[in-house]
């Protein structure tokens, strides 16, 4: 299933991965440089993208499957790449990854984008979805509903998705809040009152929000905060939601269907303040959040992959990965991953590639990965810190054990 | 009197420690997971404290003093170790740790747990005793003192313990602050005026507190901030000491008397709120505390150990360590302690092991730091970054010359 | 040109650095421990300075250029120094240093530092000069500008300075501001409209301003934060400026002209308020300057290296350096420079020393630096993770191109 690898540990080569946080992939083409990164626009023009460790990673790593030697220039990749079905682009990359499950965010799905289902095929892999609460909120806006209607039609709502009506046809596994994107991390723990949220809705709302609206077609929620296209939904009908009350809102509504909750935490795109998506400013919220009984999974969290670490440690249901940290940092991923594992109890460790568009990315995410797993067990069974035994079982928890556990994948 | 271990420098190995900062041990038994790192309840449950760096390096380095090959599980270790006599475990593991003198926290002491005295004893070692200025200040608030005369109660009861009337009979050492744990560590340099502390006393003990108390029995601190208990005193008659003017101004009356102060940084259980716990926030503190003389002492700082080691360098009497980080960290301790030295004036970095309860921690916080002391020097010593003379120096400052010179132990 | 280092990469040691970020060096003598980091006073006194990773860097690198073995001790090393003729130790290690240009600072130059065209004269360099803005202000102050003329005064006295007027001699090659030293990053993005600047220099300036002051003599800016010294004006008649407003005021006139405008950020002396420099803190302000198209140079950084490397990948005109966390480091800059590269495009990624007063700053600067990214370098061609002629390109681009590229140098 996956491309063997010389000096990665044959168990964790063999280690089906399953991914908790990815998105879909393109079904034809993609801009290289603007999907490497967190970055865009002049940020990542005339080859710049390409010049980071990130970029070097690509170069390494793609050219290969294309029938390229590795350290082939971006531009000749990009020629034979355009040469290829697209089809047989997703087949290859995809293929390789060793994958067992994906769990898809469907939160933000410009054109071209193939479904769960479709974007697993390509990888002999099972699908699920992760419904992102936001989306759910503004998609609801869209609809006409009054403020004063707004906290009972949106839990109705969310339950409905999450019964897997309007979606993408595949089993909901989990919730994801973008608060991070729109107003920080910095949330009240309190959960907060109806009244509170009809209030904030109006104020969301306000006058920009024509009651009397037909209802079909309209809205098209952007939640364009991932995956490089950053837009601020300017021209839709519905300002998007960035409410520290409507996210605290949504997030209560999620924990009490029990699902797992993703954050995402720490690096994003340029429309993130970093400093306000440190994990450390969800602690209150996390305190609140435990008789819920939901699990909390940050997402990324770099630079602060220490601190969610910790967080995982004290607080019994939340778990952490590395994310879209994996394949941004190349070929300091390993460094990043034995950092990350400090603190972190080993049962709640997760992988995800947070992948978008390029299927590239996915090979990237699992690649790095199981190279820095393996560098990082090497290291501890080489110096005696570990049995074989341990290895092999961290090996099974983190690639995939945690994931099914926390999510219920088998169940 | 240490254990030789391979790959450890001779002159490393062979250096006796001074711990400026740990606990005491249990007379017998203890929970192994719930006093293994800073978590407890249902996040150590079911073994998933084991699950962990520092739980793979227990399983690596303690079952051989119980006769166990290393990696045992921690099944057989508990019921292997639940066999012995409690006093031998006690000094088979404290024997085997190379330490010269300890300075005990007596600020959480629940039933069970030997005196410093007693617990040097077992490690052949100096005891001294560090006492929590919270601590004094709630043990004097159950004495039935009014708010009006708080403040000379508390110089002369904090003079009184320091002088060792109602210790633990050795001599104390230094003082310890737990602001962190209680309204973290964004404390205003200013002294407080005594008008300002009895008003905080007034709203501290306010209607809960019976000023016409026989003043026998009743209170007992918790204190419990550390340790893996985090009781908050519920159901004592005082309540907890938790304002930002009172930790003030019991931190001044301890720079008064010209000791050594300790302050919890960072990495703590979850009664922290981590990013509360930033060294840097001490800035304003640190420069306010300079003419007094007092030496501080940045205790654990994970992650933040690299801001401590900055703090240090550029404030004379500030010192620093990484206490309860170097076991947490396990096989990851190596790493660590060479980031906390990248800044800090190698006359100022200390050791200690923040070990509690368990005398595994004293024996993990000592093996582990020796490893990583060695690991840095021997990498230094290879490249030729510095000679040997300098390499046995670094080790006799950091292992013991830094702590008995600002602790005057020898004095 | 520069000494033959094994262990470097032939084409790391042969490439000449641009160091975009220094200081004049002194024309004789100069207080070894003073000046060697960013302590001073008791904080370095007996010894303590160079009983850190600076000093033994130090102490490794520099008697040989004297004639004195590796590790010869700081007392040998200054008698040594002092009998040589100044000029010769100036040249002995700026010579070796392999520069090909200089972007000196020169916002403090108290009595007996070199100019920028005599220290790179040393080093056989370009020399540019770098001016601050804030001192450009101080000295507008000081001539008894009224506060409504300000504004336009000080557009005036900045495109005079630039133009080379009153300034070193040599081309202007970019601007700097000190705002993190006297009022932290946390800097609104808004421009300050002119009323607004009137309002905070008459607040600045107030009541300790005489108006009918003859203009000359007079003021004598401190600028102190740099370089040791850290002295505050006290005795001067223009108090130092520390005011957002017009922390913002300068660096938006210095934007309007285009040139690239570096800002301290992180690790300095103990006038800093270390959480109050990270970089995140500018994002807001970094979004608002993209459009006047001025670069934007991020110096230092420790220990928020990652985040201004994250801030480079976003912000198209954002760039990022080690600085001063070079040769404070010693041995372990070479695992900083790798934390520094993880996310920063290799096209933003600069080399600087902010070398001061000492020419052995220099030189441990550069070396440090070819170390680091040699080994980083060396590690990534081991490994595979890139080809050389990749590697070599690298190489150039960080260690002069981009400089030259930003600073429009060669132009």
């Amino acid at each position: 299933m996956s491309v063997a690898q010389p000096s990665v540990l044959p168990f964790v080569a063999a280690q089906p991965l399953v991914d908790h946080h990815c998105h879909g992939v393109l079904r034809a083409g993609g801009d290289l440089a603007g999907l490497l990164n967190e970055a865009d626009g002049a940020a990542v023009a005339d080859g710049m993208a390409f010049d980071s460790l990130a970029g070097l990673a690509f170069r390494r790593w793609c050219p290969p499957l294309l029938g390229l030697e590795s350290h082939a220039s971006i531009e000749d990749y990009a020629e034979r790449r355009a040469g290829l079905d697209p089809a047989e682009v997703n087949r290859r990359f995809l293929d390789a990854c060793g994958l067992r499950a994906l769990c898809v965010d469907t939160g933000y799905a410009p054109g071209g984008l193939l479904s769960p289902a479709e974007t697993a095929g390509f990888a002999g892999a099972a699908a699920f979805e992760i419904v992102r609460l936001e989306q759910v909120a503004e998609s609801l806006a869209g609809t006409g509903v009054s403020a004063a209607a707004f906290p009972d039609a949106y839990r109705a709502a969310l339950s409905e998705r999450v019964a897997g009506h309007g979606g993408s046809g595949v089993s909901v596994a989990g919730l994801k809040s973008i608060a991070a994107y729109r107003v920080g991390l910095d949330l009240d723990g309190r959960r907060p009152a109806d009244a509170e949220v009809v209030a904030a809705v109006s104020r969301w709302l306000g006058g920009r929000y024509d009651a009397g609206d037909d209802g079909h077609g309209g809205y098209k929620g952007d939640g364009g905060d991932e995956g490089g296209d950053g837009g601020t939904g300017e021209g839709g009908r519905v300002p998007r939601l960035a409410d520290e009350v409507l996210h605290r809102f949504v997030i209560w509504c999620g924990a009490d269907l029990g699902l797992p909750i993703q954050f995402h935490v720490g690096y994003g795109d340029r429309d993130v303040d970093l400093h306000r998506c440190n994990p450390l400013l969800l602690t209150g919220l996390l305190r609140a959040l435990e008789p819920t009984g939901a699990p909390v999974m940050l997402l990324h969290n770099y630079p602060y992959h220490r601190e969610a670490g910790y967080l995982a440690q004290v607080f019994p249901l939340v778990y952490a990965d590395l994310g879209l940290a994996t394949h941004n940092a190349g070929a300091r991923a390993t460094a990043l991953l034995a950092e990350a594992l400090e603190m972190v109890p080993l049962r709640k460790f997760l992988f995800s590639s947070d992948a978008f568009g390029l299927p590239e990315l996915y090979y990237l995410g699992t690649l790095l990965f199981r190279r820095a797993l393996s560098s990082f067990l090497a290291g501890r069974l080489d110096d005696g810190d570990m049995g074989l035994a341990d290895a092999e079982r961290v090996t099974r928890l983190i690639g995939a054990e945690n994931a099914l556990r926390a999510y219920r994948l088998d169940g």
